[in-house]
């Protein structure tokens, strides 16, 4: 029976996860890979706190070096995320010649491509199944089972805190700042929840996965990013009426001459799958021009479904070594780099249905005002909510466009801006109309 | 630029689809895989038929042994379907050295052994994505990305025409036989769509899904298999009041102790992710003891779909080739078979709850003699509706069970036939409380 050793830097959350996979599912990881897998050293700076599970204190160390440099060692399991010490123990692992698995989406989609290219570079695998959705195999369907097809759209719901937020706004009309609060007191969230909830980490994942339809790093700075922290259970209501739930949606679209790629609160139609995905869960709806439309569905985060993720690479990779591969797949699935670099539109080219709700005050003449500014700037309405209901001394008034151009409505809310009408900054959804 | 050759045995949709793939998506394929895959030649019966694509006739042949015997082919592409001339053809590739990609579901769920033991002898790839699910890669997620499960439970609605049907029947209320006549005439069902609606096909294709899990071929003739063809509107009804879908369900649950392996109409809570999947879409529903609930969803059959699985077989396989692999993860992705063997429970030994719909006399004591009856088997009952409105003159006694014993309520309704105050056999549906 062949051997395959690894290491593991971080061991916390994920690190713990993928430890018990392996343990409670090692006679069947044997028996599908044809090999054991065999966790040599585990590194971390804390060795005192207790995991839950019991590991030989032999194999602990503090310093990750010990396992990168251990020429025994053929796989780094790199579980600590953050940037530049991640990167940089990476790096050394690639040129010692040994496999990398991660879940650093962080890293990944900021700088992936020195990393991508030392793995070609020194022929060896980087697998990173776990930086994207969790448990969800959505890395391997994309480099492999959907490999045939053009992606056209990807629509995914990628943040699991920001989905369970608004899940519970929604089912329970509670406002924002309650539900993060009870989030974080339960565990559900970080304290404070930033990158979920202001879509970095969702943004962090769509770029992985563009980077895989396209065969080259994404430009991260250039994916546009808006967090959740403004909607209120108004606009929930609102929404609900027109038909639509909010959800944190991760978009891209490949329009041909370049490439939508962009996070943001949206209104999705009930009727559409997306649209109940609840909870922490996590979905990843895309349409391939052969396949046509595909749902990936599940837990995007925790422990044991981001080490299955994991252990999924490292018997993957365990696999190649022991059929004895010599080259491996590239880091994104393209042996051949695409001709057309990745060239992502401004927002403010974006075409799209708008939600956009008024602060006014209850007097004669603001609505004719209102819609006076956007028929200035070519948008065109589909639809008026205005309800007698004051809130604050302020009417809502709720309108849904037709399509329009980003940059219209924006210099329409622009035009708006001290207009004494208006009690508060207009609140602008954009409407995902799939 | 390397070239892998491929030849394609029967030109049918699913062959037409994958050549239109290959050709649409020529220049996506090369970069991915880092080869030019090439269709040396085509063999079908039948060389007359347009396809709708342009063929050079030069590669077309009647003889599908020129592929077999050509030696710069290097995988075939079984898409013929049936069963004798299928499995002579691939056991002769495979003994010539050659990959085999199919989509031949009937045939690997119902003599599948044999192909795979040639295909360990001869160190060749046999792939199969396209066999389950059209273009959904379910195949390569249980072989790959969930690898490090234990697969707990697999709920699938793997065959289109009967989710068509079904969804008709549930939208519109209409009966049976009208939407079978009627998708049947719009070519959305063949004409008759025996295997489609008597649970064959979706027992198929659950077959290869546990073989995979458990690394083992499965003794196909223990599937219990149950078609949708008695299932009234009045079913459907009676159904929605209980707050459930009726849905062709394919289902397998590991026990511990043996498995469930069983295909049937079955009604399923509307909250469930799979009461939603509608018209002719599939989709695995699965638990992992690590990665949690996933679902997978897309089209389940068509050309484009299951072209868009073949070709992504045909990738796997070329890159695979290219990078000089020499042995080849083994059909059911287990290096080392499992000792325990596959041994499925019969449909007697379920547990489940119970819809039992009794059509009866309108008169005293129905309702006694029939709770009676089941009190005495030990079935317990949820909820009763009786309704008034008589239908043919009787009128409709519906019973929800607790859990119980599936041979007790067989040996309670064998009790009850040819009861006077009973107008027709029961109506039974296994109600799924996942």
């Amino acid at each position: 029976m062949s051997q395959v050793n690894i290491g593991i830097i971080g061991f916390g959350t994920v690190g713990a996860g993928t430890f018990e996979a392996l343990n409670t599912n090692q006679e069947l990881i044997t028996n599908r890979v044809g090999a054991k897998v065999v966790v040599k050293k585990i590194a971390d700076l804390d060795l005192e706190t207790d995991r839950g599970i019991f590991v030989d204190p032999n194999i602990m160390t503090t310093n990750a070096m010990e396992l990168i440099d251990d020429p025994e060692i053929d796989i780094i399991v790199e579980l600590m995320g953050g940037l530049e010490k991640a990167e940089e123990f990476i790096l050394k692992a690639i040129k010692n010649g040994k496999h990398v698995v991660t879940a650093n989406k962080a890293l990944l989609a900021e700088k992936g491509e020195k990393i991508y290219r030392a793995a070609i570079k020194y022929g060896i695998n980087i697998s990173f199944e776990a930086s994207v959705g969790g448990g969800i195999p959505i890395i391997g369907a994309l480099k492999d089972g959907l490999s045939a097809n053009r992606i056209k759209t990807i629509i995914g719901i990628l943040n699991g805190t920001s989905n369970y937020i608004l899940t519970r706004m929604t089912n329970e009309g509670l406002p924002y700042e309650q539900v993060v609060q009870e989030a974080v007191k339960l565990g559900f969230a970080e304290n404070p929840p930033t990158l979920d909830v202001n879509g970095t980490d969702a943004a962090h994942k769509l770029a992985i996965i563009v980077s895989i339809i396209f065969g080259a790093p994404v430009p991260f700075d250039q994916i546009y990013r808006e967090g959740i922290d403004f909607i209120t259970p108004d606009d929930i209501r609102f929404a609900d009426e027109f038909g639509y739930n909010i959800k944190l949606l991760a978009i891209a679209r490949d329009l041909g001459e370049g490439l939508e790629v962009r996070v943001h609160p949206a209104m999705i139609s009930k009727h559409h799958i997306l649209a109940n995905v609840n909870d922490a869960y996590n979905a990843i709806f895309l349409e391939g021009d052969f396949v046509g439309p595909n749902l990936f569905y599940g837990l995007g985060a925790g422990k044991h479904p981001t080490g299955s993720a994991v252990v999924a690479d490292i018997m993957n990779v365990a696999r190649q070594i022991k059929l004895g591969a010599k080259n491996f797949t590239p880091p994104l699935a393209h042996a051949i780099q695409p001709k057309q670099n990745i060239c992502i539109h401004s927002i403010d080219e974006l075409t799209s249905a708008y939600y956009i709700r008024f602060s006014a005050l209850d007097q004669p003449g603001v609505l004719s005002r209102i819609s006076g500014i956007l028929s200035k700037h070519d948008i065109s309405i589909s639809s008026v909510i205005q309800k007698g209901r004051q809130i604050d001394g302020s009417v809502s008034i709720v309108m849904l466009t037709h399509e329009s151009r980003e940059i219209q409505v924006q210099n329409a809310l622009e035009e708006m801006k001290g207009m004494e009408i208006l009690t508060k900054k207009p609140v602008m959804i954009r409407v995902e109309q799939q």
